[in-house]
């Protein structure tokens, strides 16, 4: 069988309080049609579909329409799990009526051990979820709270019990939405500092997951992050930041056979771009520069300033000649800690995230790696869905 | 075929900071009971099936649940629309998959045209909504917008539009959620001046909805209110305020034949109580008063002391003695505008609702009528739905 590896939708996200939606539906377009070229038997979306727990309204209508599409009118099965963005009570409202058609969104650790049986393969869908959950789910005794502490223990008790339920006649799939560490790719190995606990949790191995033929990930938006394989993080279809900008949005076909596991990448080459510029405040008023680039809101951009931008309201000026800036900052040197700073003037858009991000930054004189930006990001994620109760 | 018509279930609402839920699920449960007793070809839930647009998880899966027993337990089908506490799209999330085992939802104007055709009725169902809402749908020029003002101007054209679609050889049931004046019950007559504004929309009169068989109207809570033997509020299940702790609640069942609509009125006798005290302090400590009721979170307790408490703090008093007292006011004689008040210290757990109707009643000596009590009610729901966008 085929199936088609998507994740991190992250429906409503906004940029530097820019709406990303028509660039989301815009992919969307894009992966449905490729699930219909390539004929797949069904497209697994690996968590974050939502950006929040509490989506705005807007994100619901444009992520109904399409479910509507790929399940109803084209008739395509749909293997997701909620991811440490959705709010899973929310998400998983009505899931019942939904798998009636092959829709399968599941939202609760009970949901994880019944995989859905294809003709070749076992399709099992693990949501993100906190050990704490776990801990109500096997309803664990005050004395053994040690052993249920990190997701990797928990985690150890989970996947033999899925792997009891396999068939051995078929090929083992599995979704779910975590860090798993293990990567065969330097960019991303992590140092030992970060290796064993990131965002809070004790990190996943790649060995824990050995038993299935393919593990579609969600939650690390780069599919360079993919620990080996055949567990695979397939990122984002959508660029959601500068770290982003320059990497290569897309999908996986993920061709399922006797002989084993198969994936192809394919790039979803994005409408509304996000570009980054780096430059004198000079070189980017300047029309032989900026003359280079499709403007007026085909494309969004971030624009760092070298040195002093010799105007009283450089974003006014920028935006009049890019349209949408989606976030502008300075270049500045390392701050030693113990100057006297004036600081500079806080962008009202700013997200929290890249508050953090720019404010590191200016203490360290360098930028957040990706695996601290993720850090970053789930910390206020978990913020906000512990508000959210 | 035989309906059942209940309306205003207000999932996850809460008492001076009780939760319901208890005892919302108490009263389903008996209305599913009746249900399968009657064994009735449907149930009507007309509007406000949760009591905020962005219901507290605790609610969803509540409600969820409530869906599910009903529809895919028992293969009941479901004829709800959104009320003006609902809110309509995330209600309306996966309402297609619903619909596949007869459970509609209907959260927009657009669906409202297509009855659902049984074999004797065809069933149409009009979710609330603003004016605004319908000129959208009409695509209202600029010039014809004062045609398009009032709820009364709107339902002119709404309902010529769903008789069109009338097949002669059936009976038409309309489940909506309005306003609907025109009362043959004295006690719920309006006076000439609320008759036509009622929570900032023009009121629908009876005659508009004259061409249906039967219409099963929500947001009044008091069945009392309906405006004729045929149009009528099945009211809430469950008891919200003092005002409807003296009233009878329950359902209707509603017989279509041939011959045309007959309806049975049903009691739902409550689990938990709400039970209204007025009595002085002294009377209220007494053994040989309190003794009467079942306390001890049995039932929950509305009280008026008359006159001063003779207690440094009245509230933990009686909280010891009656377990949940979910509102407690002091009566108090009429002041003059003019006269200096020491205000009496306002009740951390009190809703907006209560706030408003005590302080009127302080300034005017007299309480809320229900008719000004929805006003105010609705007045707040659409400040806040207006904040959730």
């Amino acid at each position: 069988m085929k199936l088609l590896h998507t994740a991190d939708w992250h429906i409503g996200k906004e940029l530097g309080g820019f709406s990303l939606l028509e660039e989301q539906k815009a992919a969307f377009k894009k992966i449905l049609q490729l699930a219909l070229d390539e004929q797949v038997d069904g497209i697994i979306v690996a968590g974050d579909l939502y950006d929040r727990a509490i989506a705005p309204t807007s994100a619901v209508t444009a992520l109904e329409a399409m479910l509507r599409e790929m399940n109803l009118t084209h008739h395509l099965p749909i293997y997701a799990v909620s991811g440490n963005h959705d709010g899973a009570t929310r998400l998983g409202a009505g899931h019942e009526w939904r798998e009636q058609t092959n829709l399968y969104i599941n939202t609760t650790l009970a949901e994880a051990f019944t995989p859905v049986e294809t003709e070749e393969a076992q399709i099992f869908m693990l949501p993100f979820l906190e050990p704490t959950a776990a801990r109500v789910y096997y309803q664990v005794a005050e004395d053994e709270i040690a052993d249920y502490q990190s997701i990797e223990q928990v985690m150890a008790r989970i996947v033999p019990e899925m792997v009891a339920n396999f068939n051995p006649d078929k090929r083992h799939i599995l979704v779910t939405h975590y860090y798993v560490t293990g990567s065969d790719n330097e960019d991303y190995e992590f140092t030992s500092e970060t290796n064993s606990r990131v965002g809070g949790l004790k990190g996943i191995t790649a060995g824990q997951f050995a038993d299935f033929d393919y593990v579609a990930l969600g939650h690390l938006h780069l599919r360079e992050a993919s620990p080996t394989k055949t567990i695979r993080y397939s990122g984002s279809p959508v660029k959601f930041n500068t770290k982003e900008a320059q990497t290569e949005k897309g999908v996986y076909i993920v061709d399922v056979t006797a002989d084993g596991v198969e994936t192809t990448w394919h790039p979803i080459a994005p409408t509304k771009d996000l570009i980054v510029l780096q430059e004198t405040f000079e070189t980017l008023t300047d029309p032989a520069f900026y003359q280079q680039y499709d403007r007026a809101h085909a494309n969004f951009f971030s624009i760092r300033i070298q040195g002093a931008a010799q105007s009283s309201n450089a974003r006014a000026d920028l935006t009049e000649i890019y349209g949408d800036v989606v976030e502008l900052q300075y270049d500045m040197p390392k701050i030693a800690l113990d100057q006297q700073v004036v600081p500079e003037p806080v962008d009202d858009d700013i997200s929290n995230e890249d508050l953090i991000g720019q404010f590191y930054e200016e203490v360290m004189g360098e930028s957040l790696t990706p695996m601290q930006e993720t850090l970053v990001s789930d910390t206020l994620v978990a913020i906000s869905q512990a508000e959210e109760g």
